[in-house]
């Protein structure tokens, strides 16, 4: 880092802004009722993730280092604390949706409160407390994407199939034919390095064995998840594992969530006709693994996808740059798109630490029962992701904008 | 009835458009997001009442007997049928609370289209048609009191308790020692009579055996139920019916809903000191049935109550005039403040006959796993209720305005 | 009562023991294993019956009438109780078929301690305590029942499918046309009298209206319930209650419980063919009624059933005489075969009193969301079941021999 | 392998009988009821376990490979599949305790069918079903621990709390003091070499990276354990994983499986005191991190606890020789006593090939939401485990003989 504190704090003032920004407009096509509604316990409502990420700035930097600090109100850290228990009792999950007040409006003037504090805070904090805005910048990207999933799952619910935004039907694209790329064999470094940002559990950076193997040149597209479904894939109980088997009978699943048997799916654009081009989203890491399993091959696995596009520029692909509507498109690299399931748990890297205080809560207590996922989405912000980035989600979680990229043994 | 049919066509409209208006009247202190929550699958957004309550007038009335009427919005009948399986498919009930859209105001608008038609068809209407208009009318009722007890549930879901309106404290006020009032003995007339308004499951009037008896000359109240409580009620197995102690022990019920531990509960008015003098509210069959045994006494039947309050005049009461924060209030009689639970099932009486059409499917259906209710609730439209009228509601219920009177073997 | 005291002792010694006797042989065809299991919560393995009944005695007769009496085993009273929360805590109900020890015979044995115990005690035993044991022995008659009704069910759930025992195949058999008696119309009579033994709910003996009515004069065969299954009953909802046509598209009901869809069904006697002529069994209130509604009936009353078959021997008809595979024939009368489904709730009558002591726990407390059942069944042994007899089931247990009865107005 | 063939196949008939014999001896105490009882539906009924065995060998050795075989009952290989598709068909899991036939004599007959079929066919059986019973012993092998610990789960439902068999009480031991044993540290090879039987989970052989840590000398002992509880360690969330933290609260968990609140816990010995010097066990993955957590360490990875006992000689310590009660005691080394948790999730090794045919089926699809454990119970058979062996179940499994062994970061 070679610019000096202050120009970093001016940067970081600017990127702080424009994030913040970002979420308004995200929040621009929504009615109250709109934001207000919780489509499934996993899911928050959109006025929800907007009052969330305004409370992480308002406590863990205004509350604790700004000394003249006033809470904007002081009933509302019980409504939209997530999980820190550090942070005390809070209102259940569940019970998200329940929350027609505080409204909109009212939330977006706890933001515009907040984040003028902030930015007139800004230039007296130590560096210390720059990193937690660096944290605090980056976990309101993350909610961005959940914004999109949420709202999605939610126009999902409503019979009338409202579109969040007007998206312009795909180009003509033919699909990239499938092509396999050498992976890197034996040591190699994974992880984060250096002092950039990055989230507890990318680190630290630490060297691992590769096994000789292959890596697809792109993800599974819509097209082939339509031969396996054409080919008996969901009826197939070898293909599956067994937790995987049960979940697909027991909840009746035969397709990616959103797909409707006419052809077309649910989108953030409305219902559109299926782009057989473009990567299959909103698939489980169940259903990512019998796909695999089906086309002869296997998921890769964390160090492997790592390797593979250690040198690719994140900054390239499908990704979100303003407010509207996000949908996989045809023809993406690793960044973008959708998210692609990897074969490896969610665990810590040797010699992980959770960071100190309440914010240690972020990463470290869900390191169980959750798959890593690569790459970004088509809802992820630019400049949110990275090679070491570590995404993860439940094996039967769908919501998201999760899709395939298939590995085999060289 | 001496009126012309001219007349009573004049007056129906004028109640229609009374009823109709006192509706909006109840939607008007709340938001979009207020009108969209489901507090529980029991209970429907306040959205949905104004919009189920249109969607009766407008497929029984409009679309069945105005020809030259078009549906303002062909997709939403099969948002707002509530359970009439002759009119098709339907939106699942625990999902009502996923409705963002329509919105508030466009269901204004829809109701407010409706109007205008209904008024403008009804002097061509023949009689069996006023007739369905005035099942519309009494049903709307139903729904404005469902109205406020269902905002009731979802403000108490927020942490924030919001009010739904402002109520003056109950002035101070003695209660009225307990009396018994002796029952009529042998047979006895009941349901209902005459050409006036009845729903169906209040006829035919019938003869009924009564045996000797005495019934209370007011309701349990608050105060009673806290000597019950401090007593030990909750935790003596030997007063409760067996599903009951199942279930306040599954559901951890130890006191009325809404009653909180610092001797306020939670109110249309929001949080308020509990008034002792005022009758006990939002207690369920069980708990009512629980109570009695420890008093001494009994729930009285159907037709106990019914008998002994033929005469008096069910206009006369704290029941609903306009919009506000209805709450019961010490002192009142048979008609209003709650609903009086009985011993009674809620089947058919002799010679029951369901309406034909779809509107058949109105009560009968229902005859199942629920008790009646007598009287009227400070949520009751005034003019709503009558002796013969039979509410019910299945015996773990409470988030209706529902109370006690007690009744004995003399 | 012209018998002396003496005499009435006499008597009751040997019903006593004619009583426990059957039990065993009962049990005689099963296993330990069999005897063992419980094949839903609703239901009690056989070796629980056997033991329960032998609680009964021990404590409300030996251990609180005989002085010098020592309970066999201390610690069996807490696996035995069913209900009693006058006798204290107690094994829960759903793990009774956990209980592999006591053994089939360590039951068998304390089943002989007890009774000779009691034999031997009750000469001396004053008049209230026979009255005890009298109720003991009808107490014991409903488990005898019981056993039968949840060993069919056990044995259903084995693949194997076991026979408790072989039955005859029934002889050609044509159904009796439906016909209908007139009802009596009026005041009359219902309910226990005199000082011949009655449960507790069946009492006190009181006047009733009855209006103008028919009752069928025989059950609904399994053939006309085949024709209401080929008119497609199950699927069509306006002849359902709410609460019915839920319960079998949740619980994919669309025939008698163990029907198989062959044309055989599982009885105590094996896989056999459906006999169309014998009354249909194991139909759920749900059924009874939709299928009354198919037909173009209804149910009949409590008192319309007792009022008709007032003058009948009780004695008459197919019930159980000695252990063996109890199985609904065809040309029965009312005290036979099934149960038969009413459509009264089970509530008490105008001046119920429970007994006293933990016995006055036997039926009132649940009285609460069942339905009324009349005459008897295969599995009744013969003698326990009378005109005034209230047999009640929530509205949709099945497992039992419960049939159908049509009535209608007149 | 210097052996010839037939010297192999000698060796192999004998250890087959011995195993088999082994399996019946552990049934000796149990009666026919016992070995019905299903305890939950993780756990199986004894005598499932001793027919699931011989379907193993009836199915893929003797219905596959001896043509002349016919099989014992044609309807019992529906009941005694466990999970394998590839046998099509078969009887729900939770249902298994509802099967009281065939009896558990039934069940022994049929074992000494097959296995004198078995030992007739043996000589004659080419070497690549000589594998495959070498895979079925294996296979007995693990149900022979799981009889015990689901016998232990059966008993532990029953209040009379009946002891499996009779054991001494511990001699009075001094818990060894704590230490840390140096890990390797850079590349290291782990899963199975050569030809030896292994899991196929165990293979391929291939290198791993360790950094550098430390693993504890001995498991952690009971006495530790209740240090932990004394220290509030079931109240503090930040000792836990989120999940984790979510299943103490949902099911009430405060304590190691089977203790009672007066410092003795339930064994297969019947209710005895706990020993504070032997391992502590029946605690969930759950519970071993948040321990591991408490105590400023974490739990080893599979690579680190196999490096750490390569050389350990895996038929010393405390594992089962003959039936009896196994408990575990104090002072014992890797392998026995309890199994321990591993921080590494049940996912295939590079390279991984699961077997070809049905029993393919054996562990591949278990890959998904389990972590491994490494060493041996007090109920694993001598000779069963090896360092390589990866043992695995769900997180919040505490059913079987699981304990810990702490490791950390050096």
């Amino acid at each position: 880092m070679a610019r000096s504190d202050e120009d970093r704090g001016a940067g970081l003032a600017e990127r702080l802004a424009t994030t913040r920004e970002l979420t308004l407009d995200l929040a621009e096509p929504l009615s109250d009722a709109d934001a207000t509604v919780q489509p499934h316990p996993d899911a928050s409502p959109a006025k929800w993730h907007l009052a969330h990420t305004t409370w992480f700035f308002e406590t863990f930097i205004l509350r604790d280092h700004v000394p003249s600090y006033r809470l904007f109100d002081e009933r509302w850290p019980y409504l939209f604390n997530s999980y820190y228990n550090g942070e005390g009792e809070r209102h259940a999950r569940p019970k998200r949706g329940m929350l027609s007040r505080p409204s909109l409006d009212e939330v977006r003037s706890w933001r515009l409160s907040v984040d003028a504090a902030l930015q007139s805070a800004l230039p007296q904090l130590p560096p210390e407390v720059l990193q937690l805005i660096e944290l605090g910048i980056n976990h309101e990207q993350q909610h961005q994407e959940l914004f999109l999933t949420d709202i999605l799952a939610a126009f999902a619910e409503n019979p009338l199939e409202p579109a969040y935004g007007a998206a312009d039907q795909p180009a003509c694209y033919a699909t990239e034919p499938l092509g396999w790329i050498d992976g890197q064999v034996g040591e190699a470094e994974i992880g984060a390095a250096g002092s950039g940002f990055a989230f507890d559990c990318e680190r630290p950076r630490h060297k691992t064995l590769l096994a000789p193997h292959k890596i697809a040149n792109r993800c599974v597209t819509n097209g082939e998840w339509q031969q396996f479904i054409e080919d008996g894939g969901y009826g197939t109980p070898t293909l599956w594992l067994s937790d995987g088997w049960d979940w697909i009978n027991r909840e009746g699943v035969d397709r990616p969530l959103y797909w409707h048997d006419d052809g077309s799916s649910f989108t953030l654009a409305g219902r559109r006709e299926i782009d057989r081009a473009a990567p299959v989203s909103h698939v489980s890491y169940y259903e990512a693994d019998a796909f695999a399993r089906w086309a002869g091959a296997r998921l890769p696995t964390d160090a492997e996808w790592e390797t593979a596009f250690a040198s690719a520029d994140a900054l390239v692909g499908n990704q979100l740059d303003r407010a509207g509507p996000a949908l996989p498109r045809p023809g993406g690299g690793p960044f973008g798109d959708v998210w692609q399931w990897t074969g490896s748990a969610f665990l810590s890297y040797p010699g992980f630490k959770p960071e100190t205080g309440t914010v240690g809560e972020y990463n470290g207590k869900f390191m169980s029962g959750q798959m890593v996922l690569k790459g970004a989405s088509c809802a992820t912000p630019r400049g949110h992701s990275r090679p070491g980035y570590r995404n993860f989600f439940p094996p039967a979680a769908r919501w998201q904008f999760t899709g395939v990229r298939l590995a085999r043994d060289a």
